[in-house]
């Protein structure tokens, strides 16, 4: 058994059984042990960002982390994005980095790099195995650091020379941290300031948003206490069924708006709400004037049992009001992202998972599917585009049986655009949405946002992505995934009829009607 | 003037006048200010890879910095890996890197990142303009340091704040340090040194492998003394004219019988050489026992300057032996490397630039076009595959005039495919080659050479590209370039010579035949 062999039966013995992989020459031990691993499925991606996007969906989904293998410094690098939305939706992630062989990084070979250094800013825990007897128990205490709380990216440095060299040494199974529970004085005493509160909010994010906390949270609703999300959610439980919170606006003078009157914000499994990105003259912290803020539990809690707790604690009806299942008329005419909203809704099977990449697309969307059939929503955790397809990928790995649908902004899926490639080749039953509108429409609204004016010719050309247009058809084909072209809301909801009906990667090209 | 007018004329009076970008949000004051600065070149890239591998080819054909456009910690991370080739190269390269504003950092909004860390392992110099009277300054810093020697990337940080604030500072013209040369009793010691030597090697890296240097170098080797290059070269001027050195090896064991006896090896603007992997039982350092080693240049030092004093120092001949233009026969049969190579070296036009990302394709196209027409070569310096294309578009960037020719390995052009778009946009005269041979083929060797036995079907499938085969001619078409698919030598000649003779960009899939 070598170090390679030691770590893939660590990460089996750890229930780490996929592998979102892109390697080099440094991991070819890792790649040359899968033969013997039988349990750890593999998958290949053709950019790092397809791996690491890959990996944050998967573990959204399965609720425990998948591994990614990287090939040193430039490899991390190129998934580095996918790693910073995964950090910020607190997704367990095993990354796996190949590097050179102890003895030989001193040599400073041409692909030599400060793995630890760039791996940092987004890793709970990078170290780095220096012998192959190190691999195994590193690999465990990996796999344990990846949970958090809040969960994260754990990030193993693997030297080709532990890998390659023989051990005996196999990692045990750990368990990860148990989230604290906030005990019942403070739960009883955050209970009653909400009585004592006008117009109190409770804001909720993370695992609170799943089926469970969103159960608690319908039950305060149903006691009269307004609830609400953060806006961007690694996964939240929606649809027929499932009480339908409110959602903090994406603009923070909308927020504000919304929120006016406010005087007390509880906070579970989340922090303060800030705005997306400062503008001038605008408030950074989404809280009003005079209004006080506290935390119930913070990301690292456990938002389900805290807020069944308080609950419990306001004496708040035992059930929550749910929505009931609401299908959209057929939508007709030009096709807008509502007229794709009204499709998915429609057609949209129990148990679907929808990644968001959507960007200036998705919220009609979002509105539309509030009643859909019972389905999980991932959104943009860090704000770095390019995750849309990627996420879909691990998504569909982590749940074989669930159609998953993909929303990409036109601009968003070019950065990952090789993610089609891999779901032609594990023949993952993923429906790619590209909204196709030739523009980074978000960056026009937010350049007079920023006060900078009106774009002159320059200026609008670098939002420009018309020119040339980019044909989906061609690419998602090249690729491997067969595409259609709507630009009708009556040929988009039979065309998304059609993949949901049929298994196997499909790309939707929508051909978005201008907007008026 | 805001900061980022400020930093607009600062570049451009620092003779920085081309910008590969990928804004967002933060960066919109930029992107807005470019209209007041016509003299700058806005270039956009849909991926940030391509942007940072873009300033790469446009620093190592203009000699001085391109900047790029990037978002905040993940827009630098997409951009990483290129720019790990760029330090490797030692190019010149100004990053602009848009943050939140000052104000706004504090309060981890979802794409807060630590970009200066993030940045350090790559950059030579990374600072972050706190105000707008930092701005211009501060990038004038940046463009000085960029120059190093030996260059890199200086990563200049903009918080949105010191884009937008009023300022009424622009930074000066600043003047890059001088490269060192060395003392002449000390050029006088390697001299006789090296005629004392059996068997000398002189080693060049660096800006010697442009004309002055090889002209050079070429001295030397009409005095007897023997010469090569480092494996991978920021850029090399061959053909016709052009003394044509040798290279060192790429794989140890070839590199040390090839240096079998070698008893003195004289650095100039490198380094002692290394292996690029470590293998197991195999030498990290290519230096052959009892070997004396001695730096004539540094990799900062001015190693043409250098290079000519040794010549005269040891009163070799005042002229080389040069290549003389020699067009290899139009190729027939096969499509094998060998083939496209003739086909390259027989209608390459003077002063074409070839980006090499060829991988296992690469040496045969390297040999035959050593006599072709005058050209050069840019190699993939820091082994982060993914470089071709992006560099070409720097390449064609900077020198109008001339003809770009991109060599990729299929799997490498997957890295940085978003590259073809800009070709399209900006009709860069540019033709890509892509190896099709649906495979990591390079794996496949380093498997067996990392000592990781037979590969196994799970193994396989990690580097095989077949599964479904990529349809080079609908990527592309898709991203507005044009292609053909050749499967013999004669169609890939004629299809090479007729994208010689019509401008703008092409695509030619070479269906490589599988090596018998």
């Amino acid at each position: 058994m070598n170090g390679a062999d030691a770590l893939l039966k660590t990460l089996v013995a750890n229930d780490v059984t996929a592998c979102f992989a892109n390697p080099g020459t440094s991991e070819m031990q890792f790649v040359a042990a899968l033969d013997g691993e039988p349990r750890m499925r593999s998958v290949l991606c053709l950019f790092e960002g397809v791996a690491t996007g890959a990996a944050d969906g998967y573990g959204r989904i399965a609720g425990k982390p998948a591994c990614t293998l990287l090939h040193l410094g430039p490899g991390y690098g190129n998934g580095l994005a996918n790693l910073h939305n995964a950090r910020r939706a607190g997704t367990p992630v095993v990354n796996v980095i190949g590097d050179h062989a102890t003895y030989h990084r001193g040599h400073d070979a041409p692909l030599n790099s400060d793995i630890a250094a760039l791996a940092a800013p987004n890793s709970l825990w990078v170290k780095s195995a220096e012998s192959a007897n190190e691999v195994g128990p590193l690999a465990a205490e990996a796999v344990a650091a990846s949970y958090g709380p809040p969960g994260g990216c754990a990030s193993l440095i693997l030297p080709a020379d532990s890998a390659w060299s023989e051990t005996n040494v196999v990692g045990e199974r750990t368990a990860p941290a148990a989230r604290p529970v906030p005990p019942s004085n403070e739960v009883y005493g955050v209970a009653e300031r909400l009585r004592g509160a006008a117009r109190p909010v409770v804001l909720i994010g993370g695992s609170t948003c799943g089926e469970r906390g969103l159960a608690a949270a319908g039950r305060l609703a149903a006691a009269g206490v307004r609830v609400l999300t953060d806006t961007f959610l690694s996964r939240q439980a929606r649809g027929a069924g499932r009480f339908s919170p409110g959602r903090m606006m994406y603009f923070g003078e909308q927020a504000l708006d919304d929120l006016a009157g406010v005087d007390l914000m509880v906070l579970v499994e989340t922090k303060t709400p800030v705005a997306f990105f400062a503008y001038p003259d605008r408030p950074s912290v989404l809280v009003p004037e005079g209004c006080a803020v506290e935390t119930l539990a913070g990301r690292e809690g456990d938002g389900p049992v805290a807020l069944e707790a308080l609950a419990e604690a306001l004496g708040a009806p035992a059930r929550a009001a749910v929505s009931e299942l609401t299908r959209p008329d057929a939508p007709a005419g030009a096709l807008t992202a509502g007229a794709v909203g009204a499709a998915v809704a429609r057609h949209l099977p129990e148990g679907a998972i929808i990644s968001d990449d959507g960007v200036t697309s998705s919220m009609p969307i979002f509105l539309q599917t509030a009643k859909a059939a019972p389905h999980d929503w991932l959104s943009l955790t860090g704000g770095a585009i390019g995750q849309g397809l990627p996420l879909a990928v691990g998504a569909a790995v982590a749940a074989p049986g669930r159609k998953v649908v993909s929303l990409n902004g036109d601009g968003a899926a070019m950065y990952t655009v090789q993610a089609l490639w891999t779901m032609a080749r594990e023949g993952l039953d993923v429906t790619a949405i590209v909204f196709a509108n030739h523009v980074y429409r978000i960056l026009g609204v937010e350049l007079g946002r920023t006060g900078a004016g009106e774009a002159g010719p320059a200026a609008r050309r670098l939002l420009d992505l018309g020119d040339p247009r980019i044909d989906w058809l061609s690419v998602a084909g090249g690729l491997g995934v067969s595409a259609v072209r709507c630009d009708s809301a009556e040929s988009f909801d039979a065309a998304f009829a059609r993949a949901m009906a049929e298994p196997g990667p499909h790309l939707i090209e929508a051909a978005m009607s201008p907007p008026r």
